[in-house]
């Protein structure tokens, strides 16, 4: 028999900016109290399903931080060990970051507006350095320097966030540990259309669920760490079904 | 002028057992509403006198975990890098824990209670491995096999907690990394007791209120890091004195 390994991805519970339907980006909002209790939903249903975290990674933001807190709480695994990456970061939404989505609509026309959000290889308009959400100046992104992003389309997530998978985490699996990403709804998707191997087109058409654990068993394949079943399996699939499809619909 | 190095030291907020007076150790009771509010408030003290935390080390004791968490969102450095150990643990205190402090005061009278928790060198007796709050089987400490306590004396705390000391948090220090413990009483009375140099009879009589900062500034001597003002100081001196004073009183 093979070995496997296990990844769990958690998207964090809703923020107060998903609950006033604002595109947020890097803007470092705190959950919501209905968000705070997904995650320790999403916690109690990892622990009911033998699913404990050996090791967690999170991006830099505190909907995705205290999302890991919270489940990893309510699992009995606080104090498992805790990384951190800004590869781990939401898409950086650029001028758009602030900005109600349905206004945004309504401003800019489906087309242009669908293309912002779900275009591979469009970013939004890039924030100005002086905009009030602009992440300029902030401690935790010092080291970036000029690579600091003034907005992002997937591919670009896709191509900070793969370093880290490759550096990071996989060693984690590699080493037996069930491995909990707390992450956001873009940086998820950035490494589901690495490991199912989705083209540019189709994960458009790809939402993931906030705060229902979603779980893949990985084995090695040519020296890579692939998927035993495409797509992984949520632990809620009734719920992630009905949530793809309310994310899907946002700004409508 | 010489290089000085920022330590600072914060015990949780009130837990639920605190608050009914309970010997506590290792069970891994969470935060009352109080000790919440305690984090978040020290939190803030951090983050007006301008003491940001570039990096925390906690215990594996959620009180000590959910403190850091909320202490550092409160001071906007929930993303700093996290590092964690059982060295930081609150003293085992044997088969005392789950014990009411009045109780057993009134049942082993005045003297034997303050040896068991005062003393230097008496443990209080061994946990037994099928008490229902003793350790055994519990993952976290699986890596420490026969070193698994089941009984300390503040002598054997200051054993644990020192190296610890010197491989993981000097080297953030000396790194210049402003470096906050989020810990317990006892293990913060081994490591003032050591940064001190306070004798053994001494450290009897010092009690470090919860949820109040207590910075050091170290520089080295020797190639130690030694304070450069003993005793450190308390961001809020006035309620650090008055909780002291209640905590010395618990029991009565």
């Amino acid at each position: 028999m093979t070995e496997t390994f296990t990844l769990v991805l958690l998207r964090h519970g809703e923020s107060e900016w998903n609950a006033k339907n604002l595109f947020t980006g890097w803007v470092d909002v705190p959950l919501s109290d209905k968000g705070r209790g997904e995650a320790a939903t999403a916690g109690r249903q990892l622990a009911e399903a033998g699913l404990l975290p050996d090791v967690v990674h999170t991006s830099l933001l505190r909907r995705a931080i205290t999302t890991a807190h919270l489940a990893l709480d309510a699992a009995d695994r606080h104090w498992i060990p805790v990384r951190r990456s800004w590869r781990l970061n939401e898409r950086h939404y650029g001028a758009l970051q602030g900005k109600d989505k349905k206004q945004t609509l309504a401003e800019f026309g489906e087309e242009q507006f669908m293309l912002w959000r779900r275009s591979y290889d469009t970013p939004p308009p890039p924030i100005a350095p002086d905009d009030e959400f602009a992440p300029t100046g902030d401690p935790r992104y010092a080291e970036l320097g000029d690579d600091l992003p003034t907005s992002e389309c997937l591919e670009d997530v896709v191509a900070r966030m793969l370093p880290y998978w490759a550096s990071d985490v996989v060693p984690d699996l590699r080493a037996g540990r069930t491995t909990l990403l707390a992450a956001h709804g873009n940086s998820l998707r950035a490494l589901v259309k690495h490991l199912d191997g989705i083209d540019d087109d189709t994960i458009a058409g790809l939402n993931i669920p906030t705060g229902i654990p979603l779980v893949y068993t990985l084995h090695e394949v040519d020296g890579e760490l692939v998927p035993t079943e495409r797509g992984g399996r949520y632990l809620d699939p009734a719920a992630a079904a009905e949530a793809a499809a309310a994310v899907a619909n946002q700004g409508r």
